[in-house]
């Protein structure tokens, strides 16, 4: 598999840092090609603005998803976005790896969700969850958390993480038509000891060694609804 | 009241920037103080960085809640985070308007989110939802979409937007302790004519007239958790 893993954290000794790490040296030695995002590394720019269009389609008014569209058809979008998106393309696994600010993603992660998941690329019209372009690639998203798992368990505080992270598993992973698998947590991880992190990387270096058997999240598929997209 | 209204799109001429505009003139006649952040004209820097720290505690290791916290206490925070604290801090409403990207805010408002909503200052510990330091003061979430209205049903495809915006509601604008209104959509916005805009308009200067009444949603309470924030 070709795997991009897309890190968000500031901090290159961090625990999410070393999770980053463990996936490429894991998958890497499994004999898959790794190509790494590491977005602050990078200094990568989130702002999705009229600067991602060499050359505009309506130069007196932004449509931001229709200048996408016009970009990508004369290769004209902002270099940055153009490399993004070939990685993407060409990946078999996703994993975005980041630490959970304000029950999503920092915002230099959702500026690659605005700016590179490309409007008639990877989404447009009824092409959407099953029939998204992106299926068949598989997506994992791997966090990090300060709170504790109780504090997201059904009677937790919180409520469900997966229902906090719908937006971006449903809402975008699955919405351009990805597999994704569940997702994999470290949480408390400012509160732990070294030995209860180290548990962690071993726990996700297993969970790698099986994620090419993994079953997907269920999604909605289109075949559940009508032609205005409600369920039939 | 004091109302900030943060603003988060690219196009000033666009029907998102009217709903701020729309904000700005009908609350500002009603006699409250108007203020408007309006992040692309700011280029605000929505990444939670080294470079928000003019002196750290510990500059080997970027622990950035807690350098957060001494920032703050020593007053070395970057300027332009002080700025927008000291507007919220001041502010009795709270308006965030913007576009709807990947079912969550564009990653330059999910930035002021992960750099001025400071630990310590709006949370803390067990300061949270109804503990939460910004108790007392409103929010209000007013933005637009391409989507229709139907797509968010119940049985609609996506599911319920209050589910999908349930991150910022519950565990952003809920969990700093404000008193969270029902947001306000402008549903299929590039699709529509100028009377059915004008209609979104009309219906927001009507909502905004009574705004200071309204009961908010009803967010978590630790009466109804135990120590470990599991419901008793």
């Amino acid at each position: 598999m070709n795997v991009l893993i897309i890190h968000a954290h500031h901090e290159p000794q961090s625990f999410c840092s070393a999770m980053a790490e463990t996936a490429a040296s894991t998958l890497g030695q499994q004999g898959h090609h790794i190509t790494i995002s590491d977005l602050y590394a990078m200094s990568w720019n989130p702002v999705a603005s009229a600067t991602d269009f060499q050359s505009r389609d309506n130069p007196d008014y932004l449509t931001y998803a229709l200048e996408q569209r016009k970009g990508w058809a004369s290769q004209t979008l902002a270099p940055d976005i153009m490399a993004e998106v070939e990685k993407l393309l060409a990946a078999d696994l996703l994993i975005l790896n980041f630490p959970l600010y304000w029950f999503s993603v920092p915002a230099i992660l959702k500026g690659w969700f605005d700016r590179v998941l490309l409007s008639g690329v990877t989404y447009g019209g009824k092409r959407l969850y099953d029939h998204g372009p992106l299926k068949g690639k598989k997506a994992l998203l791997t966090c990090t958390l300060g709170g504790r798992d109780d504090m997201f368990a059904h009677d937790g505080i919180h409520g469900e993480i997966e229902t906090l992270l719908k937006p971006i598993l449903q809402g975008t992973l699955g919405y351009v038509g990805m597999d994704v698998l569940t997702p994999f947590f470290g949480f408390h991880v400012p509160y732990l000891s070294d030995d209860a992190r180290g548990e962690i990387l071993t726990a996700y270096v297993k969970r790698l060694s099986g994620i090419s058997q993994e079953t997907p999240l269920k999604m909605p598929s289109l075949n559940d609804y009508d032609d205005t997209l409600r369920k039939t």
